[in-house]
């Protein structure tokens, strides 16, 4: 049975998420009606997930719902916002209910979870794809912006690196790894750090989210920064799947350069580590300090002999001629 | 050559539109920071445009770039919203640099005139897609939503109906017709009623802008209202070339159920037809009354010999199962 659009619409996503009081409109007018708090900035990011570039086509549908909402949640605990609204842009070669029921279930899921309500979007035919629009809200001048970085502050990230990039791995290429169906969960359900970026608000230098391997993320604030950065190879945080993998190959790409893994980097001044500590003390998130930021510019790994050396990888970047 | 994603954001769409005072932080961090005024709503909206299904792939770039901001514009209009800032979410198959240029002219040109900031948004590899969010801000209290008509109220449109169908027709099924250039003009590069939108506020019952086809967009106000509405066929607003063609041919879906026109439907208490006159004086906007709203429900059209009927139209719906 095929069903029109505004059915399609009206059955899986009217009433998506979290209910809150500052929706005044929501689906079902031509743009969602919202009340802003006052004394806050907003925060706004739109992230797409396309069919064959960010997922497989035979992905399950729960898990990409859950992780088209998860990977533009990142970018707002990134900037340590409160999430509040999401529209939804969603692009399907056809109409197969259990899909779409399964979809929504998933976003529905995370978006409730995070207190998120679904305000909005469209729903078109085309190749499978999926374009969120997340906005949160951050008290006035607290927002972790990427360019806050200091010479002397440490440079801290939360969970484990590389797990996404070695469940892909596993999964596209074949290689053998232990404990794939931790790592593929880590790769198709990420957790998006919100109550972390919440807890780095007034403490931390500046953060930035994970998406395309810790050594392009913190790239990115180096750059913006104008600093750079000495990170200690053995302090880096892994899963045992992904410590296992470093230790037979000897490749450190997984952990410090593959992407997915939605992790928070941040920095922090040296005498706020307690501070840090005792914030997140009741949360489920730990954190490793992996090195600090120094004045001389680039981004320089330290080896168990204690030498320095510049790694060569990029993250993961769509048109990039090496790709 | 190609461009990495970076430097393809950086260079095309990293200054794009209006500079406004309330971007805290646009493109370059995790999400944009934006400062909202006080006392207004929120409007927000996305609006996906997909190749092969809201253009033809040899579309000229400029245009398109021009037609995914305008169609997201309109839906601000159609609550009385002033927009503001907007993200952009772009896939394209491959980097073509005069390709991406025409594109960001074409989107900073109508951005720029509007008012509006490029804020955010990314840049992915897959087939070709557009999917733009905007947001725009409204007097607490005054949007214009669909709920709000009332029987007794007239129903009136700004501009003319059916250009850009019967544009559609002459170039996808090659029906010919007069003026094809101004015809395709407006299928390509509609004009979002944003001054009309504005001047409404306070005055209109409701409103909404006919993407669908006038009697699908107003049948969602009469059934959001719970009303019906008489319009009156020989009172509906066509250019010559769309006049022509239903004089030839007898067949009044193009005007009143062919999409893509984004003009303004909205109702209006009779008495305050002197004062709608009044406000758009000054701008290059035309506006006709068309018909009425009334109790009974349904949407009946007038022919010239006075007899009333009900259109079997229905407006443009992706998935339709008569599509």
């Amino acid at each position: 049975m095929s069903l029109s659009e505004f059915d399609l619409i009206g059955r899986y996503f009217a009433a998506c998420g979290a209910t809150r009081r500052d929706v005044l409109k929501g689906v079902g007018d031509d743009a969602a009606l919202l009340r802003p708090p006052s004394g806050m900035e907003l925060a706004v990011t739109q992230d797409t997930l396309v069919c064959g570039v960010h997922f497989f086509p035979d992905v399950d549908p729960v898990a990409l719902g859950h992780k088209a909402l998860a990977v533009n949640l990142s970018d707002l605990a990134a900037m340590g916002a409160d999430p509040a609204w999401v529209t939804l842009g969603l692009t399907l070669p056809d109409t197969d209910e259990g899909w779409l029921q399964a979809f929504s279930h998933g976003f529905a899921a995370l978006a409730r979870a995070s207190g998120v309500s679904l305000i909005g979007g469209d729903t078109t035919r085309g190749p499978l794809s999926l374009s969120v629009t997340a906005m949160g809200w951050v008290p006035a001048g607290q927002a972790l912006r990427r360019d806050g970085a200091r010479p002397g502050e440490g440079v801290w990230v939360s969970g484990t690196l590389g797990d996404a990039g070695l469940a892909l791995r596993a999964l596209q290429d074949g290689v053998e790894v232990s404990g794939l169906d931790y790592l593929r969960s880590r790769l198709e359900r990420p957790q998006p750090r919100l109550a972390l970026g919440k807890a780095l608000r007034g403490i931390a230098g500046c953060a930035i989210d994970i998406s395309d391997g810790l050594a392009a993320d913190l790239g990115h604030i180096l750059q913006a920064s104008a600093v750079g950065a000495e990170l200690n190879l053995s302090d880096i945080p892994c899963s045992q799947a992904v410590e296992d993998y470093v230790a037979c190959t000897g490749d450190w790409s997984v952990p410090l350069a593959s992407g997915d893994d939605y992790e928070l980097c941040f920095t922090l001044a040296e005498d706020r580590s307690q501070d840090l500590q005792d914030l997140i003390r009741h949360m489920d998130c730990p954190v490793t300090h992996i090195g600090r930021i120094t004045r001389e510019p680039g981004l320089r790994l330290r080896q168990a002999d204690g030498n320095l050396y510049t790694p060569q990888w990029t993250g993961f970047e769509h048109f990039d001629p090496h790709v």
